[in-house]
């Protein structure tokens, strides 16, 4: 992992954005590892992700010994953001962001991204896992990952919604993952981590919502199924897509094919929107992403 | 191509049914080229395809010069199919399908059939090309295929279909082929061709049914644009599905580049399934395709 | 699980082979689930998979409580093998075939593979792991399986390679996985296991052969990376290939970035290797695969 | 097609440099439609590429009727650009880059890019078609494009490419591209287009180099097949790739299905690399490609 701080941004479109984020940056020194820019056309607006390094190594001119000064960046760049109606975010490699880990009875999306978490591939902390079903403990216990068993019932739900949030604001959660996890938020949790939710749905979006997408796809003959990697918002299955893939199937597949195949497709779009929202990839605006690469 | 008869077969699933075929095709010579099955275990349906030499060149033994008797084999596995519930087709090499092309303004579809078809990719006559522009006249001219200008209103719709219908019956047309023909046929015209229209609609079916595709698509922001062939039933873009493709799309793209990457795998999906169509592989059932490969 | 029995065959293609061996199986009353043949034109050959059900209660008629008599059908279908010139191979589900998997640092490929068979994805039994690397031990004893550790120096190959040898014998081992084993086997290991051992390898073979193709492949300026499978043979990543796939890459992406994009190939083409070897849809001829589907 | 003008730069990389390039834009008013970056951190290299509007009417805010002037930006920026060491190429949408397109016998290539060219997919002038068949002329005369015939054997070669090069001259031709052209260029010829002559390979490199791949590909059995688009150099097959694509193949395919899946692939990417080349997209570095997208 770099050390190193990341600038995303988005603000209305206007000449000069580039020019006076990256003179800024330039003025104080800072070492430029990797800038991006988009702009949408149609809605006149811009976005920015520009990561840079923090302990002088980076390539160029040396800088000497002494690091980046971020706080002093900050209240240089305050104002200017301020008068470009910026909205940004700043973050840095020196705190790893904390997730929870949700699911049901299916394990291989949450088997997955433990296994990737341990070997270095997804750069966080994890800690929590809950879950409806106490079968997942033991793969917590694995990875030494403090296990929560949180029953959910039609009635109670606002209860448990409630410690629920109780514990991940306890465990300091900025990210909450739904690795298959069969139960649906209320408006009240979702409004709670916007833009802070990530959930797979198990088929290509808009295509096949709701429960049981496989065994809709399987009816409706389709030739290729797929998977979408989604943030969470009130509408189900309707929140902005970040990652989608797909894989081919034939006449031959019965539902329970579909059902195997799918589940690679799960791991990945799920894995991958979770390392892009990680590694500060990704920024939303009305129901759709900017995934930077 | 081979000079060839092939068999699809469609019936109530039963033991023995891959043993009478291929025994009665044994019993008279037959050298199998190809052969395939397929069990639908939930519906209790078997289909199958079977391509056999007409000329005795096949591989294994020799048959000496004469030519496999087509006719007394229809004789004798004409009871057998009644006896067994089969629906069945023979088709042999000797004599091609018939095509018709439609088209609207673009153009792009048709090019590559018409390509496709001069190379020998497509094996089939193609003895008219209708449109409601003018434009593809001279695309058709190129090619030495007779053009049929066919402008079709709200009101003049009964007229101009009565019109369509006759001309394919003239020139005695087996399949008819929507490259991107932004006219509904009426059911009255579809319950002519049934199982034999193809279109090519530019989305991933189910999703993006209707106009616009693309621009939905765009709107919803997904990370995946597709394009599906398919049978033409009464409910518009809800007939059997023949093929579908997918190609990534960024937030970088603007409708436009929706536009021009769909055109790609409109044309792959949309030759595939006349490809397929030709070479008798495909089998409709319910809202289903069997596609032997 | 289907209770049914697998028989695979090859030989010098003739006519009325399918109709000799499914009649022979439709006098013994079986009920056929699945039936696949495949002709090698150029070669003259023929091979065919055919799985029918033990327990009489497949589609189709009712057969009664009695059991297929497999004993009394291998008794009837050997002479007919024999005249045929037939190479066949007859298994049935209710023997679970052996498998061992060995591995070396990268654990990515037997973890994927642990948690499939753990989730009933992969039918086997797994009665080693085998490492040259003592971190495996962990993961094996979460799914309890015994672990070996093998040390593999030089010079001490041959001693090493017997012992490992006596573990696989009296394990009863079937099949080999190499999960990234590093290790080079002795062409007389290799022959003791004749297309029953499977490796991975982190390139889209013929391409990048030999140590480091990731390094390779980003020297080269691909814009695909690949891994396959193949069974192993005397010659170092040349043997018959079973499945390969790839990603999309960039001029973005570093050395490190092929890697963590190219586990999840490894995972996904070992594995399915693995699945289509335990379901016995695999022949292989010369130096090539038929993988029935 | 927006009227613009597309800087691409590469140099050392060194800190400031978006910012210096950035500002200068920004004081001369442009209106920066796209911007992008890439560092290549092992070589220290810097790429980029930034496009902006000449009409002052993209986005941001308005500047007026007055068009951008080019000539004082490139007086100014020169100097800034021999200080950094930069390579640069400064070009605009007012001038198209002119094209020859050179093929022998496989048309297919050649009628893709030529229709893709009559919708506006490729923004360019063709000048000149050249083949050493002469069957391609009628399909340049429907397109309305010179035809020049151009036998080359063996011992003719150094006068034929002399006559070649003149033809390229008196047609102005910024871009050769190979669409299935069979004959090898002389070192003489490839060196007097520097990253300007696109060829089409028909096998995913570095796999399957030279004469015959897909009958390579078949005897190895691989189980993907591919194409690649790439810059001619004086290596064979080995220049720069631009682009690559693979398509799933399986036992049943024999050599011409692989000749024929294979037309697709070639079509695709040989098209996308000369719509990237001229949307300046494409840096050429060492041996490999930059692709902006």
């Amino acid at each position: 992992m770099n050390d190193s701080a990341v600038l995303l941004i988005d603000c209305p479109d206007r000449k000069g954005l580039v020019a006076r984020v990256s003179s800024l940056l330039y003025e104080r020194g800072a070492n430029i590892l990797h800038a991006d820019q988009h702009q949408d056309h149609d809605l006149v607006l811009f976005f920015m992700r520009v990561e840079w390094a923090l302990n002088g190594t980076g390539n160029g001119e040396e800088t000497g010994p002494e690091r980046f000064d971020l706080e002093g960046f900050k209240a240089a760049f305050a104002p200017m953001a301020a008068e470009l109606g910026m909205r940004w975010k700043l973050s840095y490699s020196g705190r790893l962001p904390r997730v929870a880990l949700f699911c049901s009875q299916y394990l291989h999306c949450m088997a997955d991204l433990l296994h990737r978490w341990r070997t270095g591939e997804l750069l966080c902390e994890i800690p929590l896992i809950l879950s409806n079903h106490k079968d997942v403990e033991r793969l917590a216990a694995f990875y030494g990952i403090p296990f929560e068993y949180s029953a959910v019932t039609a009635e109670g739900r606002t209860e448990a919604e409630a410690r629920q949030l109780q514990m991940l604001e306890s465990a300091g959660v900025d990210l909450v993952v739904l690795a298959r996890y069969m139960q649906i938020l209320s408006p009240d949790f979702v409004a709670r981590y916007p833009a802070s939710i990530i959930n797979v749905h198990h088929s290509f979006l808009p295509a096949f919502t709701g429960a049981k997408p496989y065994h809709a796809a399987h009816a409706r003959g389709v030739k290729l199924i797929g998977a979408t990697s989604h943030y969470v918002t009130d509408l189900l299955d309707d929140g902005p897509i970040i990652e989608q893939d797909v894989a081919r199937i034939s006449h031959r597949d019965q539902v329970e094919d579909l059902v195997a195949r799918g589940r690679d497709l799960e791991r990945i779009v799920l894995s991958r929107a979770v390392r892009w929202h990680l590694d500060r990839r990704i920024l939303c605006y009305g129901n759709k992403t900017v995934v930077f690469d």
